[in-house]
Parts: C-alpha cells; structure tokens; sequence
C-alpha cells in the first residue's frame, strides 16, 4: 500500500502483519507501545483492523508490549493472532490499518451485572453472542462469570441464558416423541447413563444421550462407552441411529451444542465456579438443543460435590423445574446420596464390562438400582406408567433381558462389536491387592482408587483400572483380595503397583475399619 | 534427554518446546489436548515445567489446544512463551519435564473475596505477590479486580493492600524532611503539578513527584515537563536533585513504584472499574514508595468523572486520610470542581508555555488559583505556616517570583534548557478558528478540544495543540478568535482543520451559547 493511499485519520494507522500462529481463543492483536500511544490506546482496548485489499474487517481486543521487549513487536508492526489471521486472510509484512473503536455493548452490560442490576434477554444475548465471536477478551469474560457467580441470576434471566446458549448452538431436530434425557451434577456417578439408555430405549422412549470424556476421574460416559462402539457420531448419525433404535450414547464434545457454554466453563474452571443461574442454564440448553421433551435431573448431595447440603439441593431442584417449564420441557429433579461410587470399576474397559455384567443380570448393585430408580422416573414423566410404578417397571425391562438386549441393537447401530461382558478385553498386566489385616469395610475411598487407575494409564489407555472386590460392610481376613489393578503397559503398571504401595496405609486404613 | 531417564510419574510427561518470542504477561504455556488428558488437566490448570539440564523449574497457567488446530502444538510438544522461555532458559525442541500441580493459594483467597468475606493482610500479601511473580492468569486476575469492585475492601483490607502494593514496588530513600506529594483523582485538571511543585520546593519542603504521560488527553504533566526538561529520570537522579533543589517532575512509568498496581489498572481499564478500596490503596502505595509524609489528594467532583457525587468523594476522602494515619502519612482530602478545564493549553508545548507564563505572572487564572489553593494545603500540613494562611502564602511565593526562580533550578537540575515562556516552540502551522455567530461563552467543551489536538498530532508530537482564546463568561462577536489549532506536520494540521470544521456546529454550540 503505497504513503499516499494512507488515509490521515485521527485514531487510524498502517501497520504492517507480524503472524503467530497461534489460536487464543479471543480476538487479540499486540501493538508497540509507541503506536498505541499514538492511537490513545490502552491495554485491552479494542481496534479494528482493515485489510483494505481483501475488504474484510475485525474488532480486536489490543494487547501492548514494551519497547524494551525488544525480540517481540516492533514500532509500526502489529501481532496478529490465528483467530484475526484466518478472517482478514493476512500473510506477514501485509499492511492493515488499525482503528481505535468503542468497546462492544456488552461489555456494559457485564459492567451491569457487576453492578447488580438485572440484565434483559437482550443483554444476555449481546454477552453470549460476543463471546462466541470471541469479541470478549478473558479479562471481560472472567468479570461476566464472576459478576454472574457474585451477583446471580434470576429465574427471568436464567431462562434467557438457556435460550441465548441454546441459539449460539448446533440443534437436533427429530420428528419422534416423547424425547427424555437425563442428566447429573457432579457426583460419582458410576456409569447410569449406559444403564439407563437401554432401558428406557427398550420402553418406547427416545433418548440421543450426549456425554463427556473424563477430565480427572479415570472414565467417562463417553470413554466406557467407545471401548463398545464408535462414540464419535454427528448430528445426522445421532438422528438416524435414534429414530432407527430409540437410544443412543454419543461424545458431546464435538458436537458444539452449546459452544459458548464450553468456553464459560473454561473460565469458571480455574476458580471453581459454579453460579447456580449458569449450570441450571448450561445443562438446560444442552437438553433443549438435542429437543428433550422430559428430563430427570440427578442432584447427588455430599461434601466436596456440586452440591453438598440439602437446602441448596432443593432450591436447584425447584429452579430447574421452573426454567424447564419456561422453555417447554418436563424436568423432574431427585436428590440422590452422592458420597459412595456406584458400581465397583475405575477405567473405561472395566466400567465398560460392568455395565454389562448389569445388563447380563449377574448381579443387582448399587448402580443397577440407581439406575432403575432414574429410569423409573423418566418412564413416569413420559406416560409410560403411572407414578410411583417406574421404578418397578424399570428393573422389570433390565430383569427381563429387554434393556440387555436394546443396548446390543445400539451398540451395533454405532458400529460396534463388543456384544457380551467376557468379550471385552482388559490390561494382561494384573496386580492383585491383598488386605494386610482384618477388619470390617467402612469406607471406599474412591478418589484414591481413580488415582491408581489413572497411574496405570487410565482413560487414555482404555484396558488400565482398578476393579475393587469389596464392598462396605463386608468382613474380610488378611490376605483376602481387596482390589485388582489392570495395565497394558509395564512400566504404567509399574508405577502403578507402586502408587498402591505408597498408598496402602492410607487405603487400608480408609477401606478396613480394623477390630481393636 | 534418553527415554530411560523419564520418570513414570502418574502426573508428569516429557514434551518438546516449541517457543513463541511472546510476552504474555503470564506465565502461560501450551498443550495439545491429547497430553492434557493423559496428565489429567484442564484448561486453565496450573503445570509444574523443568528444564533438568539447567535444573530450572516454573509453575505456568495451561492453556489447551485442540487437535484440529494442526498448525499450532502436536502431540509431544509444548508451546512456551517469552516470560517462560527467559525463567526456564529454553530453546526449541529442548526437552522439558511437565506435571500437574496444584493451583496457588492465591486462587483460593480470591475464591474468599467472591464469597465476600475478608481477607487477612498475609491473603492479600499472597495474591499481590503472585501477580508480582506472573502467577496469575488473566481470568483469576479478572475475578480478582470483579470481587474486590463488587464486595469492597474494608480499611484493614485497603491498609493491607496499600502495604503490599507497596512492599511489591521499588522505594526511594531519603534523608530529607518534610516530604510532600499531592495526587488528584482524575479530573481535568490542566498542569497543576507544574506550578505546585515549584511552589512548595521554594518554601523549603521536598517533594519528589512522580506523574504519568497521556494516554487519552492532549498531554500528561510527564509529556509537558519534557517540553522544558528530561523526565525519564532513575531513583538516584530523583534523589539528587530533591536534595539539591527540592522539587523533581518525572515521569513516574518507568520506576515500578508498584508494579503490581500497573498490572491491576490494567485489568480494570476495560470495564472501567475502580474499586474505592483499590484506587485508595494504588495512590497511597506509590506515596508510601517515595516516602511522603504529608500529602494533599484532590478529588475533583462532576459527572463522567471518577467521582460523581459529593457524598461518594466526603466518603473516599475519609477513606484516604484513615488509610494514610495508618501507614504513616498525614493526608488532607479536598474537594474541587472538576466540570471546567483549567487553564487554556491542550498540548505538550502549549502547556509547558501556559504554565510558565502563569509561573512569571502573566495573568493570575483558575490555574493559578487552584495551585495556589493545594500548595497552600501543603504548606499548613507541613507547619509552614498557620491554618487557614496557605493559600495567600503560596500566592505570594508565586507572585513574588520565588516559585518561578525554583522553577528554573528544577528545570536546570533536570538537564533542561528552556527557562521562559517566549523560548517554548510551537508548532509551524498555525489555523485560527473563528466565531460564526455572537453571544456569550456558556460552556467549554474539553473533550471535544481535546479530540482536535490529538488529530493535530499531541501528545506524540510535542509541538501540536491547541490554545483557547476565550473563557466562560467571554461576550464575543463574530470572527472573533476562538482557538488557534498548532501542528508540525502538514497532513495532521490538515486532518485537524477538518476535524474542527466537522465539529464546529458542536463546537459552537458548546463554546457559544446565542443570544435568541
């Protein structure tokens, strides 16, 4: 662009494209000291930048780097980040001209709350809009969800968030009906949801699960369920296995349900923050994007979880009854003893054959009667059965083989081989944990046991975990089996019998109340 | 780094640098999301990073990156930036060892403030201390500022904050007595400093003041000083030259006097938050560093000032001389007018000029009067003189040619060479802006004639500016002269002609309210 073409404006400049490719998940440019004086620009002011010859523009939040940085940006050089790169199309040494502008609505509107006002549906709207065009920088962001976790939502509010989360998403639209989904806050919840499909599929009810990998514990939903069958379906496999089978047990996380809801729990994250106002609108509209017309919300009470006294449960529980039946779906919520792990396995291949050792009928643990508890109240939502019967109804289709059977037809429609529990493969290192003493079992300790897991490989390696062989209120004597440990790796394995070792006091005194 | 030597930690890998030259202002470092699951991290968790080879070792902030960004972080590696890169001593492909820790405490006292409870003087030491050290990201950063604006400091907690901030920054010490500053908050408050400083330095009392650059007016008193003298003054030279002639005027930026206190205005400039406890504690830290002793603090009071009401300012200036008893320092709050401009310069050179021509007497003018009202507060704190008796005191140090003469040492000490008003050069060009109608001035608009200096080339360019002709109260007829527009460079002083000619409809009717 030649000196002449430069337009003398008093908050413009031409600068010329210093690339780094690198995604930031804002819109970010850094400008020299020098120019963003001259632009009368601050840190975490906002630009626009021009690409006059390919006429395409963008608002960016600016950063300032110091003269002395001397390796970094130069005076009439401007750091352009993957984000603004990919929509102005740049290449270094191009030349942009960059605009001091206002900051975006929004940012007032998160200033508002911060002041404790109430915001309209359109303001939320603006907020979430801009923060999924990346137009909000994390400092923004960050003051939005703590005004949100200070300040709170109100139920008008929390209804424009769902709907605002639940627009800025990817939707399902299927023409079956009844849909249900079920859905819990936090808790170890075992694997229900591969329990509870099955079942309520094999009733009538339509159910496109969509759910997690696991962040720290050894498996999620949609970990255990791929050692089955591909988890990794999109929207049109979703809707066709659903319509074809009734239920289906997908990976949320590709899916951009509710993207701007995933970059606010980014945020929320590093300081655990949980506002009340943004789960119950952060779960709603991910229930309202799949079109769920009835939905069990599973609220595990104990210390250290989500939700952890009782008071609290119930007020969440009403709340998302009401914001349901604000956007039109049937929400039930149950309080449920969130202190014990259901089931007995840690890792993806063990929970995998677990669940289907529940659905085989070989036995009726704590997570088979979770589990027919859930599906009970989801039958009764959906008209399937009068209230109070569900639950028997439930374990009634599991008992019968019904749910055993729904389950194969959707692992076969998700392409899927692995059909029976003794099929599925499991680490060949195994590493059995004695007890050192008698005594009676008091306690699980299951934060430590997901550790060992993970030592051992867990989730990433699908066949390592820890498969316990007690449970509470058991008697056991020296030397009796306490716990197994799988590994597809010996120096994981290692490590992990190692783990065990160095945590054996500390287990044995949490698994073995001893007798005195 | 051989395969053998890896340490098989359940949270640790080795990965790759892969360096960005980019200063972040954290410690910031990041991963593909395939390691991040195996190390069982989020976004946002905190990594422990060694560099064994140089047995060298930093906890950053984890940023993740998705594997469909294939131009940024693979498998195996780490994407490090500037701050990380200088701590760790890495270059690229270096091999690095990376575990998941725990996130500072810091976050949890932060979490504290949310919640709004107090925090103790060691809580906030700690959060202070890791924004020092580049602890903490962005979003805890953020919710920091968020909690302290919307649940407040009480005074132990603003005490506890100033003494930090302070503790945190680089101190002058001087054996000198007794040391004076003066600080106002926001305001338009045209070049006070430069005619107060003079003034109590030729009573006797030392005042080694620090000021900032523009970074949205026409000019900063650090932008004006410079006109005359050298203002990028270190420690030492502050020092010397307070003790040899009492005064010093320099630019306060590249001092670190609290640089925590830079990092946190910088966070609230966006959402234009200014938490009373904060601002009280960023004002007093820095006084507390040069190690004042009496300090005036003007709270100019209007609306779209930092303080808008009078009850609001009776409150913070209370606040202000608690927090100073406290550490020390004896404060007198005053409450001034901030809706008018003070004096008629807008510009580096117009305003050093102005200044000077009040310091020799040229006119006696609401610039004057307002030095001479915060000197005269100063000197009573100082036992200078009786209560009640400072300002005719001042008035006669500034009348009798003593603040001048002062002046010219001050100006000499500092390396300068322009002593008298007539010796200050303006800009070459010169517009004159005339009146296209006649009545009474009712209004300066300052923002606006502020606007056109900028376009005309201040603060970058020291020459350009503006100078009014009239003030309030002013009965004017047609063509009579409004302001002269200054600029050195012909393409701005073009750009600023048209930008006044744009406005002048505003301006008029601003400037000039008709006679009907």
């Amino acid at each position: 662009m030649p000196e002449e073409l430069i337009v003398p404006d008093r908050y413009c400049h031409v600068l010329k494209v210093k690339p780094f490719h690198i995604h930031t998940g804002a819109l970010v440019v850094v400008l020299n000291d020098v120019d963003a004086k001259e632009l009368g620009i601050f840190a975490n002011d906002r630009v626009r930048i021009t690409n006059n010859k390919k006429k395409l523009s963008v608002v960016a939040v600016a950063d300032i780097t110091h003269s002395e940085n001397h390796d970094f940006i130069k005076e009439n050089e401007i750091g352009v980040f993957s984000e603004v790169i990919k929509r102005l199309d740049l290449k270094e040494n191009d030349l942009v001209e960059v605009c001091a502008v206002e900051l975006p609505k929004s940012v007032e509107f998160i200033k508002k709350k911060l002041n404790n006002q109430v915001l309209t549906a359109e303001e939320i709207n603006e907020i979430v809009k801009d923060l999924d065009e990346n137009r909000l920088s994390s400092i923004e962001a960050s003051a939005f969800v703590s005004a949100v976790y200070v300040n709170g939502f109100n139920l008008d509010e929390t209804v424009a968030m769902t709907r605002a989360l639940s627009r800025n998403g990817q939707k399902i639209s299927m023409d079956l009906s009844p849909i249900v989904d079920k859905h819990s806050i936090g808790g170890i919840n075992g694997r229900v949801t591969m329990i509870v499909v099955p079942i309520v599929a094999a009733a009538g009810l339509f159910i496109p699960k969509t759910s997690s990998r696991s962040i720290t514990s050894a498996a999620g939903t949609a970990d255990a369920m791929e050692v089955l069958a591909n988890v990794s379906l999109n929207f049109n496999q979703i809707k066709k296995i659903t319509q074809k089978v009734g239920g289906v047990i997908a990976w949320g996380g590709a899916l951009d349900l509710a993207p701007v809801d995933d970059k606010i729990i980014k945020i929320e994250h590093p300081l655990s923050l949980d506002p009340q106002g943004q789960v119950i609108a952060s779960v709603m509209a991910k229930k309202h994007s799949v079109g769920s017309q009835f939905v069990v919300v599973d609220l595990p009470i104990g210390p250290g979880l989500k939700v952890s006294d009782k008071e609290a449960a119930e007020e969440m529980a009403k709340l998302f009854v009401q914001v349901g039946k604000k956007i039109g779906v049937k929400v039930e919520s149950v309080l449920t003893d969130g202190t014990k792990p259901t089931g007995k396995a840690f890792g993806p291949a063990l929970e995998a054959k677990y669940v289907l050792e529940v659905l085989e009928n070989k036995f009726f643990d704590n997570l088979a009667q979770k589990s027919c508890e859930l599906s009970g109240v989801l039958l009764e939502l959906a008209g399937k059965c009068k209230k109070g019967q569900g639950f028997e109804k439930a374990k009634e289709i599991l008992q019968s083989g019904k749910a055993l059977d729904k389950m194969k037809e959707i692992i076969k429609a998700q392409g899927g081989k692995i059909f029976k529990s003794e099929d599925v493969e499991l680490g060949k290192f195994v590493f059995e944990v004695k007890s050192e003493s008698e005594g009676e079992i008091s306690n699980i300790n299951g934060p430590l046991l997901t550790q060992i897991a993970r030592v051992a490989g867990a989730p990433a390696d699908k066949k390592a975990g820890v498969l316990l062989h007690v449970e509470e209120g058991d008697n056991i004597k020296k030397g009796d089996l306490l716990f197994q440990i799988f590994a597809s790796n010996e120096r994981k394995f290692d490590s992990a019998k190692k783990a065990a070792k160095a945590s054996s006091i500390q287990l044995e005194k949490t698994i073995i109340e001893r007798f005195v």
